[in-house]
């Protein structure tokens, strides 16, 4: 019988698992999914995805490829495959797709956000899904540094010491940020990121937000390639993949992330 | 040494919690509050609350009361309790009172809110913060249905068995439906609500905005005074006590609801 390779949507909140990538027998999403798949499909599936993001963080649309001889419509993959997941993981579509699809090698960009919540003291609601900073922010130098970042830069300073990825070399396409009130959205875009690259540079600039550092930082850190130099990585708990683009030929479903920001999270950020 | 009165403003995600009300041994946000209380004042404490939630029911704005001769800044309070509890309840604030403050007979107007989704597939974010409906939703009917609860009525229809009110009239001075896009945020005001009452109130919406009963269910139920003609229980999953309202003189802090909504879980739905 003839396989065919398939695409899921997959949105999860990241607080209780051990990020993306397999262990033996570990709490990783990709262990749930597969799993899940196995006991649909009744055979064994490998799971490829488009980011691998770690421990605590989260996905509004993760992307996920695999290969399958059995047929489902597209709906029921969906209800099947949750009716196997915990509610902290929900696939939200399922789109078959030509065995050239690679849900990594294929994506051309990644949509990620960061939520950040200034406010004296802590809310129950956002210890998971929100960074947390309580000391006072400036808006106006984050966003000068913000600027400082995007460009075609070697972001050695701003990479941990388990990246994998051959260059440090990276294209950040758009860093924004929007400020309602006590709460922050940052979103960036690049065609692939850094380990840890994003937390990183989220440390800087709440250290530029804070005063404790001059909007030039960026300069001299992108500069010094030291990751010693730059500030320490951030919590994970307000950072999200959002969105990964793809050629429009594979024809996936498309929500823009204002759309998945609202309706996972009920948030109103308006378009960026 | 005289003691004093003081008023905590908590909120809590009550999703891993059996409800509010203090139990042997229990998992309850009572037994959590007076055990971080002991525990920073070194004296047992008791306290009062001005809405008992039930399990899995959230608090943007909980109001408790406490007498303590321990004399404390009101942000000493603020971070040495949060310091014994878990991130999942969160005092807000601490405000010296007089004596006669009383959290649950001082209460003048309790607010709450329900966030409801109504989307095709379920969201990993909503499963323990927003009510969940997947059939499509007309707003309209459950508008004007909504019109039909306020004032005052028997809502015998609408108690739970085990609701310990000596009577079962309540008046409902406000029930508004907001709705953006797939969200849709339900304010209940009234001076007092008894055992389960907003979420049957729910239940009854939503068959009503399914368009599986018509809006004068509503009128039906209200004269019928049998719960077992209303709709089951909905779930408590999207509920929150939002804030309650005291005399002006006790000189609480003051948020409004829409910046409670908005600093705890960053929706902006406006003024209502």
């Amino acid at each position: 019988m003839q396989g065919h390779r398939l695409a899921l949507g997959v949105a999860y909140d990241g607080s209780d698992w051990h990020g993306w990538q397999k262990q033996p027998h570990g709490r990783t999403i990709q262990n749930q999914l597969e799993q899940a798949l196995s006991s649909f499909l009744a055979q064994p599936v490998t799971t490829i995805c488009a980011g691998r993001t770690d421990a605590g963080v989260h996905a509004l649309e993760q992307i996920v490829h695999l290969d399958t001889t059995v047929q489902r419509a597209e709906h029921a993959w969906v209800r099947g495959l949750n009716s196997y997941l915990p509610n902290s993981i929900r696939v939200q579509w399922a789109h078959r797709v030509g065995p050239d699809f690679h849900a990594r090698f294929g994506a051309q960009k990644r949509h990620y956000i960061y939520i950040l919540r200034n406010a004296a003291v802590p809310s129950p609601f956002a210890a998971t899904r929100m960074g947390w900073v309580f000391r006072p922010l400036s808006l106006e130098p984050m966003q000068q540094a913000a600027q400082l970042f995007v460009g075609t830069h070697d972001f050695s300073a701003f990479r941990s010491a388990e990246c994998q990825a051959h260059s440090p070399i990276r294209s950040i396409e758009q860093l924004q940020i929007v400020q309602q009130g006590d709460i922050l959205v940052f979103y960036f875009c690049a065609n692939a990121f850094l380990h840890h690259m994003i937390r990183n540079m989220m440390g800087t600039l709440i250290a530029i937000g804070l005063g404790r550092q001059p909007v030039h930082w960026v300069e001299d850190l992108l500069k010094a390639k030291d990751r010693r130099a730059a500030a320490p990585t951030f919590s994970p708990a307000g950072l999200y993949l959002a969105k990964v683009d793809y050629a429009a030929n594979w024809g996936l479903p498309s929500s823009s992330i204002e759309q998945l920001l609202h309706t996972h999270l009920g948030l109103s950020y308006g378009k960026v």
